[in-house]
């Protein structure tokens, strides 16, 4: 089987790459925007598609318990249900089985947990998670994992790591044989090295499609997360993608390519975008500031989306400040439209060998 | 001054006409869909237009007290403002003054009142309204009027409205000579035919570019309502555009489009929209009731709207469930779509001297 992740080039620690999926290519390092509940907050699949988004993420865990997974596939999957066409990744469930969900007890067989909606019971094994994974029809799947909470207690990680290498097991084999999909293995072991790198062994043994490195973005430094990914790359696979989990703001997306990651997801953009704050090549702007209300300059002349181009800072204010919904549309737009723009300043920037450049001039700059 | 209105055809009562303005054309019968404060809820002026909405109305009482008129006029008014090119009218704040604010007080001279926002002492005059509707540089402009709430007693909407009309003539006066704009007058008189009559006999001698109907749809049955639309459409200028204000549901309109009235406005379909209730030319549609869970139908395939054909009532429900925005853009998008199809049927049958047929069609099934 041919692989569908294909390295292009590398530069200053930077990769160049191509996934080819079924439902479309994916120029890596790419953002995923998060389309948590089957739509990413406040956007059309129209205006997502504007913002050249090559794939979107959506949650197992959010789609299990609302509408529940039968909804979904009988449209045959998330594909059909949000009118999206474009490749989706759907994570496992194990990170907001750990954030989300309450009176959590893991055990051998999987997690048992009350849902943050309603409280009913709810059980979800790898083998749970795969066959939802599976009938949601994406086209990444993620194995399910024991995501610890933030902690220094080593033991409690390397226990946990173990327990989510087992899981990798049953999850791949689960997933079983599937030339159209992919799925990924996620390098568990906190922001110790060696267990990591032992976490890391194990999954190319089982090997899987890509890794993703998780347990990151869960409250450690940006130092910590830099230097705990600069430590496992170099020990993955070339050929396979990278992608490190729910991250992050445009510096540690910077970063993170530096050290070698493909791809990245997070609410970011589209989260602060509801509250009136808008990222920009020249840094951070809450709308809300009224300051903005004398400022008749479009939001962004430097990013080509309408959202950036044709609606001043005042009217953005404005809008925030009588809690018009046009205003998340808007800013979110813009917001992913930024993001996008960004990743695709770096994958210019690799191509042309000109990638640490751009990290001398953009790093510390879009560091906010 | 060649008139900006024109009749064009009339067919068992209804009339088929143009407006002519200088930031596009009308035609009418014409529904406006209401943008508050200066936004269409919930949608981008690509949506509003791909609607086939060719004007929209505004409201002077929310955009005077929030943003103000200054950072609106900055900007050389309410197109720029809100990026929307086509006519906008802006209604007088007169029925704002009425049912929001608070601490009413009345007299010769205008309005005072508290904001409903901050409770901030306001006075808005004749004077005041035209020339806050210049600075938002809105193409069709009303006159200030006092809007009585509905009340049988006729003393009271006598004198009510013997002040609109001096409130009228002071508002002509104010508006001047504007070749680019229209200036409406406003007729009232409540339920009360002869004063109705009385009102519009005045309002001729100023002589107004076009003439609505206030002080109805504010809480009489559609009878009363029907009944006092016929009864004093015969006595309107032939060759000026007739306007019932704040009007209404579908079989509203088809049955006001029956005595004579060329325009409406009203925020029942974006309002409703967003409490996921959708008008389809099958009747009523509550896609938040369950039985929609298992309805992967269109929302709507008689209506030409992405809104209304790409998405299946199952996900409009899910997204409703989960308090989405993009459940309210979805129906709103479709709902105006839906009202601006409703008009284009209904000049088409008019056009063809065919507006009976369609009335008895219609008018009991849409009459919801």
């Amino acid at each position: 089987m041919t692989s569908k992740f294909s390295l292009l080039n590398e530069d200053s620690g930077a990769r160049l790459g191509q996934i080819k999926l079924k439902r479309g290519i994916i120029d890596t390092p790419t953002f995923m925007p998060v389309g948590t509940a089957a739509t990413v907050k406040a956007l059309t699949v129209d205006q997502i598609n504007q913002t050249n988004s090559q794939i979107i993420l959506c949650n197992t865990y959010h789609l299990y318990l609302r509408p529940g997974t039968e909804r979904i596939e009988r449209l045959g999957g998330l594909h059909k249900f949000m009118n999206f066409n474009k490749p989706i990744l759907t994570d496992s469930g194990g990170f907001q089985v750990m954030s989300l969900s309450k009176n959590t007890k893991i055990n051998e067989d999987g997690a048992i947990f009350n849902s943050h909606i309603d409280g009913k019971k709810i059980f979800i094994s790898p083998e749970i998670s795969i066959d939802i994974q599976k009938k949601l029809n994406s086209d990444i799947l993620m194995v399910f994992d024991e995501c610890p909470e933030y902690t220094k207690d080593k033991d409690r990680i390397r226990d946990s790591m173990n327990l989510s290498i087992r899981w990798a097991n049953r999850s791949k084999k689960e997933f079983g044989l599937n030339s159209e999909k992919m799925l990924f293995g996620i390098v568990q072991g906190g922001v110790f090295n060696d267990l990591r790198k032992e976490c890391l062994s194990e999954l190319l043994d089982i090997n899987f499609d890509g890794y993703s490195l998780g347990g990151l973005a869960v409250g450690e430094s940006q130092d910590e997360m830099f230097e705990t990914v600069e430590e496992i790359t170099p020990f993955m696979d070339k050929n396979k993608p990278r992608y490190l989990m729910g991250t992050g703001t445009p510096g540690d997306l910077i970063g993170a390519v530096k050290r070698g990651i493909d791809m990245f997801d997070c609410v970011l953009p589209t989260r602060t975008a509801r509250n009136g704050l808008a990222f920009t090549w020249n840094g951070k702007i809450n709308l809300r500031n009224s300051k903005y209300t004398n400022d008749d300059s479009p939001l962004d002349t430097n990013v080509n989306c309408p959202a950036s181009n044709l609606y001043s800072r005042n009217y953005l204010n404005h809008l925030l400040n009588c809690n018009e919904i046009l205003a998340s549309t808007l800013i979110t737009w813009h917001n992913i439209a930024f993001y996008q723009d960004l990743m695709l300043k770096i994958r210019e920037s690799i191509k042309n060998g000109k990638f640490n450049e751009f990290y001398k001039q953009y790093f510390n700059l879009l560091n906010y």
